[in-house]
């Protein structure tokens, strides 16, 4: 009944998300970490700001109390890489956070973490999912917290400074430290403010921080970086001549950035950046890792610099895996997340974002123009997506015409190739690409686009819907 | 298991205010209703800003709709004495509101009324709680929201412009128009904020509003409108020359006042400035009544003018019975909640406060002056509360010093009387008094004194602690 | 050297409006009374929130108190539309108003006004002028302020519940008070919030308000309710299902309005749809008057309803001479002021707000509603607009070419007439025009196109830039 | 006619705080700088957030550049001891601050510097007034200001980084680091939060701010550290937990703190605090200078480490001129300035707060912990103060009897010695005294009581005023 998704197990505060299923899952994790036989290394606990995050977590710890397990309690609200950086940095097996990322305010959840600060992939969930199925109300052990602090089995700790000083420590701080660089930071109510803030400052930017209050209603909005949800973010920038505006979500695990302009600059284009600078400027050298729904300017970057681009399916434990197999200096994912080599092996939009501000001081260009160069050097690339909500039916005769029957659709660009590792993927002869697959998570089709421009992009996307009968 | 206590029902979200408790009370009630043959009445719905009270509401509605109880829902986040007034007007029978009042922002709660406005007693309560205890899970009948609203058994109403025109009804337009009063209202985060604020401009105060954003965590503090939470109220009427500052409790049922020097007014002081301003200005005869540990200054005033003063047990329901038995125009707590003759049979913090800016407007003469006048005409009533958390030992062995063996303390002041209708409660001959008693709700002794002094009152406290050899 | 332009006298705080030019203003407009004899009638003195105009409008007060002229001084600060409702109620030959309205936040002026509420004309601003520049420094008569109201050659008075209530009488309180119309309010730091809260309150709208507090920096913006400046108000009214929201300039002479689709709707478009209102709803009848710079679909509305659309010069004085001359109903420009029959004579941002939620109530149709079936009806109109800065060089070049050898651009629609009477005016025959003027109070050439499509509007703008090698 | 204060010029803005006579004030100085010959040097110009204050500073770089001065102007808003730094650092002769420091917002004014960062002394701005009674207007040369950056005579300059790098080299950051204090900091809506938040947060500590938005009337109150304008600081450090609240004035100069317990730390205690910190935790000795009305408790320290105070008449020049003197470790008043050996010869309150949040971590005691340490080691020392506004005949009376008569008042203390020094200062036998002295720049008596309990303090007070018949 209690199912983990891609980012852990999500669920509705008073409805799902209940103080009875939430000491199950803990008791579940107690178990495998038993059953592996790594119980005795201990477990991390962080959470967000969410409603009923800061109570959870001290549940949880209850529970592994309970069980005899080790609690390495972080006492104040993290970011979900600071998290993950603490699971490697104390070398536990496991850590866990209360969050739900960039989730709507009534829900809230739970993300695994394995080995060196990963999400757990689907072989972790699947066990705790079995262990869940089985257990008894009678088999939670639980030990009061306060009881717990007392025994020393639960320990209340602040990795705080060693992280801020671990993202430090890879920055460039003396060519940012005289740039006076202005920023504006939007944790949209969540957890970054405390670490980015810190970062920012010690380089010596001008910071100012906006939607920032604790508010369990994350200001009525998604707590997650978006052209929509970041307009303040991108009314001040343009208002306030700041350099660059970063928003993150909800656990600061992605970010969303805002140009000198005042202009929404997509994943696409964030990771385009960084992997350029990596490699132009900074003189590293390597591949890159994206899934298949994100921008090809990566592959044609690779190729300028002598590397390749490896295409993985949608998720990030795809990423992490692949980047490990290939040595890749950064991977990420269209949908905001993204990661660099040598640092925890999850998302982390807090050193993403230190890393970008890093670039423009470096370079002396700031975000706008940086694309500009881009897209003179590389050609243009325009990405369009439509996520469509379908009936039980529809979704049947899709799959089968899509995988089955591989029915194309008529188009009016070559084809060069068609992929069905996840989902569909048509790969054109001008570079273009068009993916259809279905979420893992909603009961959604989405169909992602890239073609040199948006026209060209929102018309394929279209005929692509039309010869299908898919209506918005 | 689920206990009801004077407010109704209240639980910590996500720990026992969850989605299958709640339907389980809405269920008895919607049993309750059927048993006494009132369900083709209908039933009020309304429910507070707090986390989860929308969706609770919802959940709830789905119950009495699965049930075939008429739902009348009101749409918007209203204070509590709106939707008793519309339990009134709509001639319901039963009515409940999802709120948990002035509690901290974990919890949440139902309270539920009765015919004419009126909270739920024991006795309904108490069928209530053992309903609950008999239903299966496969009782509970539920129909979707959306499908009742279609079915038209679950119908929206907008009782907010009727509940503002009685109020403004039972005060006096004329003499408030032209004051020109200053007002500055903190709604705590709560509900208050759309009735008073309209109430208040129509009849053509300035108003000012803090603390109104929407914020489930009530800005960290308490929603109870104390002396220690309206600091930023009290320097805001001194800093901006306001005539008075109103602060409302959560759910708007009770308030609290910052006269025109910043200073905080008790709800003693409140009570007796309404119970005089009826008498004297406005020519209303009736008695008052208010509870055991409420000030005496009420007795005094009563006496001037020819009335009574009855005294009942703590509890608004009881205050309520005695006010209809006796037709007294006023009755009130010194915690904080009063209602007058002619409107509602609860606590309505948005009338009082009205009535308050009436009294300003037509006596001329703003609260620290009224309150200067009452004391020189009837003399100093200063009370004294202390609120003791127990060891369950300790607690027998008061009870039995105190109840059993009616053990006194020793004391200065001669005793006129001795009474054990609600606790203990020593009445001075210098017409003083002394009330220790053990709360229903929390674990908690409360003792409380009333003396002409501050350091009477607190000596006298002391000297009661000591005796029995009660510590902070 | 002091100079005043149409809006008044204008100057930069510390630079040139101080103390000393402040009182030649109020010594000059107190000899001009004298002159005229109506010194005795009195004057009006009320003041904005802006930095000095409380202390300025103490100076002004001393001023007129020091020439024996009465003065009526409003003691809150009070939008100008309220300033000049005043001067008519008290049947004052003058009036002013400390304000610069939505000039920048380093400046402050003074405005005149003249019987019934009216701006002063050229005439009285000359006259003004002239006499300034004969002023001796010993010409300057002041008395104290407090010995002015001590003597009672000054009194403080209190317009606002005339003002509003005059406002309520002229609307239908019935229609909209059952309608629960959300209406967010943005006063731009200025000051229409007191009176505009107080109508729509009383009407029993749901009104909240932001960008109110008093801040002299007006948020780092101009105070001028554009679709640049109101983007808070957009997106807060998208995000919050309100039905309209309502900027108003620093003064609250001019209103912006959003739509309830967050969409900014022009000046040309809120008098179009109140004249169609007037018209149709309210069955009133009466030509409407309008500036050569404000569309011409007001001319397709008048002729709609068998009614005339007269054209008038740029200054709101000429629409209120051509409005007294024809009994004209409505008129305005499309710089963003407006104002109505029977009210004060001048524009009036609170009194065409609440009109406009008049609107919505009695339609029953939203403001992009309202806005589609005017384009279905009578087509689609858009204006396009261009402020050049010119070198001294260039002006006198193109005054040359277009006012003296009349010189026309080469265009691609047929025209119907050319008129020379403010500026150059080319009117072609499908409907569309062009103006070409230069501004009286700041170096610029202002052009404005009307044509059906945005296309046909920005294309004949450039084409008559290009043409007179005019350059951003 | 235009005259220099202890802090300066000051003048109510658009009344004498106008261009004419700000030109005048940076033309009188040009002209002192040829004269000395120090005007190859340069100058060095600062500005803080008051209205007008960017506008100033541009009018008076225009002068300076206009007499071939060349101007660093530092282009962003700066604390005074920012700027009193840079004058020092660049080893120029002169520098100056457009602020009115701590006073009301209406006001403005210019703050002069000497070499190493000195306030102007008495000499100085005596020259200034003469000079400026000798200037025509035509003797005022200006250069416009873009004119001046083109031709390099206008540098902007960046002290910023270096003045804080400067602060953090001066404390102990190891030390800091790992205690995770956290602190509040209030700019009072004025310049330090930069700087002050970037020398915590480098520190490591967590630190929120209040009150920092640009707002030119300082939110409604005086930027004016004290107990009355620090109530939301004091309110929110009690709530939040804070370790220490810190309160800068308008430019910076001077602070005010908040105790982990909410309570106001006055000066005296502040400067107690260090001065034992320095001796007892950092090993320093040497002297400390105190003016007439500051604690003695300094005397106790002093006398307890073997080492000396001295006391000087008020201003804070002649604190500096004794530290130089007599090499003392720290110097203040108890008006809320100090200063450290070593750093700017001014006062600093970002400096003097990083030193606090230094004790709180060496010493591992909170300050209120600290004081009562204090306290209990020398004894209590209680100030009471009172300003009393006199007639000129009161005053003339005051100052026979006090001065020339030498009256004394009649005193339960037995009096030590009696010093007319700055005042009368009487020294009672048991370590307390009492100071009555006429203010320089108000119209005030200032009476000063140091006495061991707050009762015989007021007492004292009472009685002196009871004597010569002073009333409030």
């Amino acid at each position: 009944m209690l199912k983990f998704g891609t980012g852990g197990w999500r669920a509705i505060i008073g409805d799902e998300f209940i103080r009875t299923n939430i000491i199950k899952v803990a008791q579940s994790l107690a178990v495998l970490m038993k059953r592996e036989k790594v119980d005795h290394h201990g477990i991390v606990i962080g959470y967000d700001k969410r409603f009923l995050s800061d109570k959870a977590s001290r549940w949880i710890a209850e529970v592994f109390a309970g069980n005899g397990v080790a609690v390495n309690f972080i006492e104040k609200v993290s970011p979900t890489p600071l998290i993950m950086y603490t699971v490697k940095s104390f070398a536990c097996d496991y850590g866990l956070a209360v969050t739900a990322s960039h989730n709507p305010a009534d829900y809230n959840g739970i993300k695994i973490f394995t080995k060196g600060g990963k999400d757990a992939d689907l072989m972790v969930t699947a066990k705790l999912e079995s262990i869940i199925e089985e257990l008894h109300e009678e088999d939670i052990l639980t030990m009061p917290f306060e009881e717990g602090i007392k025994r020393g089995i639960i320990r209340t700790v602040s990795p705080f400074n060693d992280y801020v000083d671990t993202i430090i420590s890879m920055i460039d701080v003396e060519k940012i430290r005289n740039r006076e660089l202005k920023v504006l930071v939007d944790p949209m109510y969540g957890v970054s403010k405390a670490a980015l803030q810190t970062v920012l400052i010690t380089v010596r930017c001008e910071v100012d921080v906006i939607n920032d209050r604790h508010d369990t209603r994350f200001g009525g909005r998604m707590p997650s970086p978006t052209k929509e949800t970041l307009g303040k973010l991108r009314d001040m920038v343009r208002e306030g001549n700041y350099d660059i505006g970063i928003g993150t979500d909800g656990d600061a695990d992605r970010l969303g950035i805002i140009d000198e302009e005042g202009t929404y600059v997509t994943s696409n284009d964030i990771m385009s950046l960084l992997y350029y600078y990596l490699l132009k400027y900074k003189g590293w050298r390597g591949p890159v890792v994206r899934n298949i729904s994100t921008t090809h300017l990566l592959d044609k970057i690779a190729e300028d610099f002598g590397q390749r681009c490896y295409e993985v399916p949608v998720g990030f434990k795809h990423i992490s895996s692949k980047m490990t197999e290939t040595g890749a200096i950064i991977g990420g994912e269209s949908s905001g997340g993204l990661t660099i080599k040598g640092h925890i092996k999850g998302k982390d939009g807090i050193f993403a974002a230190a890393l970008l501000v890093e670039m423009i001081s470096v370079t002396g260009k700031r975000i706008h123009e940086m694309l500009t160069h881009l897209q003179e050097k590389y050609g243009s690339f325009y990405m369009h997506e439509e996520n469509l909500a379908l009936t039980a039916e529809k979704e049947l005769e899709l799959k089968e015409r899509l995988f089955e029957k591989k029915e194309l659709p008529e188009e009016f660009y070559p084809v060069e190739k068609v992929s069905y590792e996840d989902g569909m993927k048509i790969y054109y002869k001008n570079g273009g690409w068009i993916v259809a697959r279905f979420s893992g998570t909603e009961k959604l089709l989405r169909v992602f686009v890239e073609m040199p421009t948006r026209r060209e992009a929102k018309k394929l996307a279209e005929n692509f819907l039309e010869h299908y009968g898919i209506y918005n």
